[in-house]
């Protein structure tokens, strides 16, 4: 029996080059578009007469970039997605997911790469609801003091010694919920989450790095009232101490070595307390 | 408000040798914890009484492999996830996720890596319950042949020619639930569920990669009673045929560029009709 | 002052189906044009007039696929160098680097992606001379014993202790050179010299990584009259045996770490004793 | 016979945190130390007696960054090849090479890691001899006009049409050889280096990326006259224009398909008239 499915265009590399004037305005995107619906009869027959190829998808990005140009990310993910679910009576549920990547103006027609940051929307439209959720992946943050590591459960496998000033670091991955789908200054309420994790992140004297997740989280919530939730995965980039003592040195949190493997992963949700949840908003139907 | 939550120690790498006849035995094995329960103190407070540290956690990987041995991944995954939920109060959900690197032998102790294709398990267990999921990954497969792409959706954006005889390429990341979580003979379960896959991908005449995928579904679940639901994640990984008309040359399905991005994406779920959802046995309570 | 420059068309992702019975054939091939000669004019002027463009390498690429199928990698690689060369008089210097990717039958038109391992080869055109380098990358072996680590250099920073009995794990990148480029039979070459590279790596018992590579090398020569140079580049893909006294168990040679960096890289070159150097074979008048 | 040959420890990764003030500073580099001498022994009889550990090597750039502090990173690779030489009978040639990693200031002791773009130095030393070379990976650079292509050979193969204006963008690698090792200002070498490659891409109106390489090259030694050499490794990452005639949309140079492969790759040399060739500065005694 067929389950929940979904199918799509993943990864449209889409560059747009705004030329109205002699200072040009570039736009780096991935686009992925996933799409559902009455599609049981290409799963189990082969009939195509209710897909709307990714071919054709494809070609949709680069077309709408044309016309209406990009602008903001969510913007341009809402209008591709109700295109899908609005033009084509087979498709009911579309998801339209983009990474933006940064550029640093060098020149009038001139730029750079920078940073790792990616900003990110993941826009979700059905016949009656559309979510907006926005966020940033690659932003890598350290604190060389101020976190500890304490008090835990010891049980017969624990050899961790307890840690009271070690460095804290991590990638970051974030995404949070629009209460509404609303066209708003997404740039503006983007640069304020932003800013909001890297301050909390920067400014909490950490006791466990769940601690500055909760911390990362409420600090968005605090700072943007159009934000209903937000979701983080940290990843622990475990940077360990090396044992200098058998060349005569002391070792006071000055020379360590980053590790790659294993890591520790705390991820977390942080909700407004009046807010109702919203799977539709982060989920397919379904997840692997 | 805090949320859902989780936390562990991902991608431990461990590499087990059994060395109790001349002729070693080798499992290499990617595994990743995570653990939830009653953790609000660590987030809000800081208070770690009930965190089991991750470091902790991946020690009992270690040990646990020396002291039972690691046979099939899904009894090394029950064994631990259940150690964890049954001996930490604070901790009342355990999900463990390993990934199997195959080797080929080429001597009584010499080995050689085979194949990029890795066996999957993602083991979940609660105070109540306890889920199997196996799978694979990274398991590349195509068709020369007996693939077509028509009759689908035309509207203004389309200009994708109908296909009636194209490459069918994907690398399949499957993963199916058994129905229930006893030992069973997990190593021909996965023989043959894997073997299905591969028969259903080869012997289907494709009008969709949807079909194909359906048909994937469908066979794993004929073969094996003992499972009850296959999710499949299908990329169409693009071979364009190669315009050579401007050599006066034809090209017949003979010479293909393999395209990188954009790909289609083809995801579905197939279940017995009689199998209850177990929406535990896949997700966390939340993704991201 | 220009010095020494080269330019061409990386990573030609070519797909060729040999379709003449029913029985389809498949080459899955990366393939990387580079090229030089009197090009001064055009990194000094922008004056392209002894430009041959890489979009026309890579039509050249599956022109030739279509008119000449691939055949052995070495071949194609002669054929497309020496048409570079011979046709244009800009271009003095050619070299064609391929990787064949490894797909193993299911049925007269399915494959399955097999192993990690790719075969390779680097054919280097001037108009006096050719030289064909095979070679294998990707060729991931371990032996679980029959190597040890004692006897080497100690210093006021070694804390290594010495190793009796340990895990030695590589993946082989090897090139080896044929002493002259006329055709010959590639496959059975590269069949042959691929096999005493493992019998050799499984055969050693070996006192350092180094002395595996030398056997590696040796018995590839002993193997291949046709040969007249090797090299190899192996990476100590360390395995740490896991320290469980804390926990009250033995660890003899059974669980491991495997690491992933820091890692010791061996590399070295194994030639003929009557074998004349050739340079140009490897290089290209300058590497980076 | 044994030709030549070298090993040592790659990819140290070394976080380094002074914190002599409140106001830490952060250094993260990957190390990779290589080692060449008199090691015949160790290959063809497994004699480690002339072996210094790979496992020593690790320690040793640990135990220096205590010692001395990191400082710049062409500094600490000459103290520590200078240091391998001088310490071993055996080992008569080290290479060190070092990436850094950027990272920005968010607060005291709280760092944000900012851009793609790596600090490179590449220091080798002998019993003689000691070279330096600097440089930079990951500069992703983009002009968005005053770029073409004309004026090329067209052959059989040819069907590139002309572009009179498109985009021009590349990932720079490039090093540059100072002429000579004696200690400078290596951190204003490389500001003054990064800014001409950067000024003469943006600066360069470009008839072909191998004009615009020639342009970087000669700026970078006209405004650093303590540099002898520079290499420039280019790939073109080509940006294709999308074709939406079929949409009835025009497209003059606004939406663009970012593609992954293939790609150009345009490298060369520009050395300073004068300058001694020192081809010992960038190989080893042979290469891959």
């Amino acid at each position: 029996m067929l389950g929940d499915n979904r199918y799509g265009k993943a990864e449209i590399r889409l560059v747009h080059v705004a030329r109205d004037s002699p200072t040009h305005e570039l736009t780096d995107l991935s686009v992925s578009v996933a799409l559902g619906g009455d599609l049981a009869a290409a799963h189990v027959e082969g009939d195509n007469s209710g897909v709307l190829p990714t071919d054709t998808q494809k070609n949709t990005v680069y077309a709408f970039a044309a016309e209406h140009g990009v602008g903001e990310i969510e913007d341009f993910g809402l209008r591709l997605a109700r295109h899908f679910v609005g033009s084509q009576p087979s498709i009911t549920w579309a998801r339209v997911t983009i990474e933006r990547y940064p550029w640093e103006r060098l020149g009038p027609h001139s730029f750079e790469r920078s940073g790792a940051q990616v900003r990110t929307a993941r826009v979700t439209v059905t016949g009656d609801d559309a979510w907006v959720v926005s966020g940033v992946t690659g932003l890598v943050l350290m604190n060389t003091t101020d976190s500890e590591f304490v008090g835990y459960i010891r049980d017969r496998y624990t050899t961790l010694p307890e840690a009271t000033d070690r460095i804290l670091a991590t990638a970051v991955t974030a995404a949070w919920r629009h209460a509404c789908a609303e066209p708003t200054d997404w740039a503006a309420s983007w640069d304020g989450a932003r800013a909001a994790l890297v301050a909390a992140f920067a400014g909490t004297y950490s006791k466990a790095l769940q601690q500055t997740l909760y911390a990362m989280g409420t600090w968005v919530l605090a700072e943007r009232p159009e934000l209903a939730e937000v979701r983080l995965s940290l990843p622990n980039r475990h940077h360990f101490l090396v044992d200098l003592a058998p060349f005569g040195q002391a070792n006071e949190g000055v020379v360590f070595h980053a590790d790659d493997r294993p890591y520790g992963l705390i991820e977390g949700v942080v909700t407004r307390e009046d807010a109702a949840p919203a799977p539709g908003a982060w989920e397919a139907s379904w997840s692997f």
